[in-house]
């Protein structure tokens, strides 16, 4: 059975995940080729090591360029700070490899640009993290909408709202730091765009405002404060290509959500309404039911929806959320072996950033900005 | 104790609810004085008749003067269409009558405007019927937003959704009609900015767009189909005086929904969730719980907030659609008897016009718009 | 048309929500007769009065008897305390009046016998405030499960609970008395118990037990304190005619629930999910629906249910507590017009009742008891 | 580091939630000992071996003798046919190894208490699969019950349901086979007795009934029928050996139903509210809330509960199904590594049985038994 190495840099949060899901992924999936946990780079040499033996990694360094440079390595996750994605991007595609980047692929959409036409120069195979995509309850949704069952779609309203900056004590920290792409709507924002896009199609133009509530935060060293100019919430109108319309909302000041990743999706015949919280429910209004008898149904996530059976073939035991990054994983392999195309790759992830940036650039304007110049 | 004659013109949906309210009122609470169920009117003076006699009023009549000139008659409820508020108003108010007026008010600012000023020069009390503000649970979450206990308010995020005309085959009816302020912002968004406006305070500005899915609905009687020009749903973003900012949105397509007048309130120590759909519940979320132990709260109606205490004395029994109605009548009472000022009165009512007229002028220019202009 | 004239013995909780949905049901719904408030008694004169003038009664006394035999009174309305329901009840019925009780009925199965006997004998309409029944919602699970659609009913599980008594520091009170039937079993069970008869039929045995958790109590005037040998909660394990078997529990100190009126009912076909706490909702589910679509359902109270449509001819708006009692009052009504039998009537709170005492005597015995022996 | 060699026998759905918590726990888990996925039994040769590389164990046999010989394993996992535990788990004891059982840990009692004489004799570590007892917020119910700020326990009312059985069509299966401990008490109702000790502590003694719907099944080789004689639904009364007292139920035909692993939990200062069909919430109820502010509490998984922060260090996320069998696995190498004692182990399964037993034969008996003679 041919082998996949994998080649990880960073081994924080999404790191640990990563490496988690490519541990996993073997077990829970019939792939078509093995995964080997080849080399994990971490800036410091003691954490590479120590992050390396605790997941599983064969090899260390602090050195990303020498997992990009592996010959072992066929895969190369990304999990660094948002500024670092594209340099690493870029040398891993130069050096052939596919490449597994966390959300947002670049800090500037000119950045995307530049990634999305270099691996698609080089013919490799790329993904971004847009790990909510890949919960068995949005498959279904897309099945439901593609099937046409709901009718033609009419309205979207989401939002991606968590409370962790809601405290004006919180002090500044990289999300606040507009070189990295800071701000809820790059940070959070982008999930529920990727979300919007994945189910009710392209966006058109929107008409969005941006906001900083908590104008300056205090350092975290006690030695002061720093201004914050990245927003705290972002609300925008959008309209699709398809004629729906709706809003779309971010916010890491809503104070005691902890993921608020939700959307209502109406069409003419139906529909779908939606929150993370409770993210092995999918709920399902169908036009056409007795009056008196209709209601939304609430559906449990089960060996039925995609991918959901390799987990537990029982309905109703619920997957978390590192099972969604191994279900990404598996999509991953599945794409580099040709089985089937990579979603969200680099050219979506560009698509996601031309909306924020859109939203951002009508802000400023504050008047309506088509998608398609940013 | 003082006597106070009603004079209802209507007797429909709203017309069965104002006078089951006129005629329940005085059994659930104290009131500085005695209601007499004086005179109905409707257009057939058949259906007056039975629906005086059936709803518990003394006399009817056909013509709509007659209940506003008789000397009777101290309050004028009216619940006829649309179209027929202003010239009702403006005869009971130069008769010196109290009035109860259905939203919205008018269907135009300026008509509303000049209701206003006409209430104002004679000065009469005058109340609107947005009833979903008259529920203890919104009573009680004002209380709190006022408190301070949720510190700045920082968003707001809103929608009226229902979907009783979400069925492309349902036929053109007066709600389609633009004269008399036709269309779901007009005739149910109204309600959320009633609602905003009550809890976050007033709106400075909005950026909105206004929809019609359904261009074209058939005719009732077969002979046809009629064009359709008033919005089927419409999205604004709105700032608040405050500072906060949020959304609104509007919608009677929405398939499925069947009373979601529902509402998220951010504050930077605390947070409230709504929806209609559950009346006699609100959640609250309070900042400084301990970390592991904290949640949102769902509290159940009871005698400790407003006005819920007269219907049962037990928490957790419910108070029903018609006890709203119940209670903004008690509140109109109380202020045609001086002890508290009305809420919603016609300058309210005017306030929530002028914000739906700012959407509907922003979605036209396809930009921000000051309510202030409206 | 025929006038029925009121007489209201009580003017507490219950008498006040009696008075309301007399003075109201005529206004909701198309009766086959006038109601008329005639007279109201209380135990103090004052109190008497002021409760008439408040309630629209035209007349009142501080002699119930003179209620039970006044000639314009057809209908005896009797919301005192248990232990008088007897007295009254067989006065009124002496007196060939209809009588409506609170319940429970009698503080004893023989009492009750004695009282169903009597009603009888003299032909008179009856009817027991078992409220919760009225509930449109209640009305469509019964619908659901007499059709036939959800098979052979299986189980039936059902809580009564509310937390009034939680506290250990709640003083003795009139509901700690054996002689007033006093106990969460009596009180507040039987309501499920009623339930339960309701929807999945006559129950054959149970098996019970009945807790006294705090075995003492102080008294409200701070004069000591007070043994309590009434349950604080019990629990039964039930057989129901049908085959169908499950349990039922009551508790009036379970902390923090206020209505947890509740019940799961399970067919071979499929099952129905409830709570008071949300009694505009009836959740449903359906046997047959395709895998990974199947899911509960969540219908919403609207004018297709049993008695909605009388309220509001929309869907979503919601009916209250006081609206229940409404919907009684009117079977009343129509029980004492012919039009349809009354349910629950005395017969139907004596099985109730016989249900109690079979816990009771199983929670003494340690075994399963018949419920015909009791 | 010390080395730990798994050998697993057994490879369906429970054989996989196996593997994949061993396979997983070293990445996700500081643990103080490296696993070793040494070896894989199945009854057919090819199946082990495909298993064994799907799984990553090393090698792989048809003789579960091997592995319980196998030098190189220190931990035999049991996820075979009920009835070859005890076997199994002998000769794993025997040859001085740990062993993690699958529940039920026996088919009858006198079995698991020669199992638990046998482990206690040789001085090994055993755990069974109570993998609900894993989960963060029951981790959490712990720590709140036990810190006492709910006051005294009074009551619990407990449920294990799903629909697997529900459809009378589903086919006879070796859950119906009494020799394999077969019946809903046994195989799912021992999740909510292993609960209910769990939180509320050792159960004095029971009053149940069990009850077998559909007597008959069709064989599914289409060679016609079987009767049935386990139990389709359990209920039973149960006191506490702390006084308090409540109910529990088991069902497999609970039609609709996916996993109603669900408790309420009450004490005289407050309660708690779960059902594993939101398992990463557990809803509080506090006394002494301010009047009009109380409600239960909606408490989401997060860091600052028992292991969930090594998955993820941000509250919201969630875990799955085969995080729970992740923790429970660390907790066993825990065990095995002297750092903690196991939990559920033998002993603790046996006192589980024990109630399921003294379920049964209350159920012959028609009347309460102790569980300390069963």
């Amino acid at each position: 059975m041919k082998k996949l190495g994998i080649g990880l840099i960073g081994s924080g949060f999404m790191g640990k995940a990563h490496a988690l899901a490519f541990r996993t992924v073997g077990g829970v999936f019939d792939l078509p080729a093995a995964v080997e946990l080849e080399i994990l780079a971490d800036t410091d040499t003691g954490r590479a090591a120590a992050a390396a033996r605790s997941f599983g990694f064969q090899r260390s360094t602090a050195d990303w360029r020498a997992v990009v440079n592996d010959p072992r390595v066929a895969i190369v996750a990304i999990t660094t700070p948002n500024l670092l994605h594209k340099p690493m991007a870029l040398a891993a595609i130069a050096a052939g490899k596919a490449v597994y980047c966390e959300k947002p692929l670049a800090t500037t959409v000119d950045d995307a640009r530049e990634m999305v036409a270099a691996a698609k120069a080089a013919g490799v195979v790329t993904q971004v993290g847009f790990n909510y995509l890949c919960n068995p309850m949005i498959g279904l949704a897309k099945e439901i909408v593609d099937s046409g069952e709901l009718g033609e779609i009419t309205g979207f309203r989401g939002i991606h709202a968590e409370g962790f900056m809601a405290d004006p004590a919180t002090p500044y920290n990289w999300r606040c730091q507009p070189e990295q792409a800071g701000g809820a709507l790059a940070d959070i924002g982008s999930h529920i765009i990727a979300l919007a896009r994945y189910l009710a199609g392209p966006i058109d133009r929107v008409c969005g405002e941006t906001i900083t509530v908590h104008q300056e935060r205090r350092l975290a060293d006690g030695s002061g404060s720093k201004p914050v100019c990245v927003d705290d919430q972002s609300h925008c109108l959008a309209r699709f290509a398809s004629g729906a319309s709706g809003n779309l909302s971010a916010s890491w000041i809503a104070t005691g959500r902890q993921m608020q990743h939700a959307f209502e999706l109406y069409g003419t015949r139906g529909a779908l309404d939606f929150t993370q919280e409770r993210f092995n429910e999918l709920r399902l209004y169908q036009a056409g039911q007795p009056r008196g008898r209709d209601g939304f149904k609430t559906i449990t996530a089960g060996p039925e929806h995609p991918d959901y059976g390799a987990f537990c073939p029982a309905s109703g035991h619920q997957i978390g959320f590192n099972d969604l990054k191994v279900i990404e994983v598996k999509r991953l392999i599945e794409a580099v072996c040709g089985v089937a195309p990579a979603y969200a790759d680099f050219r979506e992830a560009l698509e996601v950033e031309r909306v924020a940036a859109a939203v951002r650039k009508s802000a400023e304007q504050g008047r309506w900005v088509p998608v398609a110049v940013c």
